[in-house]
């Protein structure tokens, strides 16, 4: 019997704003290399993604395009490079729109979360074909409070079950399309929670690894110091 | 004129469970001095706060007393060691019981922060002389979703002023009595739920520098590296 895996593809989120980082986080050089090449080479190495999707800032294309110059012919197959909006919504319909016709699931990631790791992504595509929908994330642990517009506390919220949301995230090619012809859906912080809302199931798979998202700079630092002191084959 | 410092204090947290580490991470020795060691010697540095409590598990103090010897005189006066409880509840309270009589405010810390700087606590300290009480904290930033008991996602949490507590806290020491003297206290996170559930006001201090809690072995080595490659003198 043959087995047929349905064509996944992933779209590489990089076209972000890097408001409280000062400069361009995604191509800042991390040991050498620009940011977003990290989780870049992690998807190229997962042979069940057949097509990357890095979705830049238009004045960017010509440093990324520099970059890949130095990959292998067979990886530079599967990426392709396609100009982002100013949200994140805008960003995920540019990729949507590049795929191949024939995808059929979709793996969402941050450019700014370089220590994501193949048997991250492997679980979240697998518990999606099981569920229809998966994201990578951690049970919130610190106690959250709402504050008023002066930073003093008002409210204790309830933390139980209560789950903070990573990438990747895999999705239906077919439920995302759905979901960016919705006028309402720009209003919708990421796509679980559009989802969500359209009744849909996601599944949290619960991450227990360091998958920081690189916010300041001196986020950068720790992704360097974990970069060269962690050992993530252990 | 003469300007008379409220008497401080801090409660250092150092009596956990450690359930989720495997074994007691206070005691991990870290570039070769116990986790909590690090957090303790800042407190120390800071002329302000006048005594230390160490809370530690009681089958612990032996160890702690031995790592103690090799302090100086002068910051050996400040730190007294009692034992907690199993809750963080019970714990606050044996350090809270262990206060000298004239203290008037306290600094909660936990142990498993070691990266809390002077100048973090000395914002927290200030502002809860203005405010009443302070707790160091950060906006979430994270999009957060509640699950059911299956891990799949149900609902949207708006992060809308939202705030991720961490320590040090600051709170008056009458405050935090009145609160244990409470029967439903214990069923409290932490003692800002507790003081806002009671009508009183808490600044949240936005912290900006790492300031991780190890709760996972993994993320001890993130602390060992941040110790050696990130300058906190910046």
């Amino acid at each position: 019997m043959i087995f047929f895996l349905p064509k996944t593809a992933a779209i590489i989120l990089a076209a972000g704003s890097s408001q409280r980082f000062g400069e361009d986080k995604l191509m800042v050089l991390v040991e050498g290399r620009p940011l977003v090449s990290y989780s870049l080479e992690t998807f190229t190495s997962i042979s069940s993604i057949q097509e990357i999707i890095l979705v830049v800032a238009s004045d960017r294309e010509d440093f990324f395009r520099r970059f890949l110059k130095e990959k292998k012919d067979a990886e530079l197959k599967k990426i392709k490079i396609v100009f982002g909006g100013v949200t994140r919504h805008e960003s995920v319909r540019s990729g949507l729109l590049a795929l191949s016709s024939d995808i059929e699931w979709v793996v969402i990631h941050d450019g700014a979360r370089p220590l994501v790791s193949p048997s991250m992504i492997q679980l979240c595509l697998q518990k999606a074909q099981e569920y229809g929908a998966a994201s990578l994330a951690v049970p919130v642990t610190e106690t959250l409070h709402r504050a008023d517009e002066q930073n003093v506390a008002e409210a204790t919220i309830d933390r139980t079950h209560l789950w903070s949301m990573q990438t990747p995230q895999v999705f239906r090619k077919d439920d995302l399309i759905s979901l960016l012809a919705l006028k309402e859906s720009k209003n919708f912080t990421d796509e679980v929670s559009a989802l969500l809302e359209h009744g849909k199931k996601i599944y949290l798979v619960e991450n227990r690894e360091p998958n920081l998202k690189v916010t300041y700079p001196l986020d950068l630092k720790l992704v360097e110091a974990l970069l060269s002191k962690v050992n993530f084959g252990e």
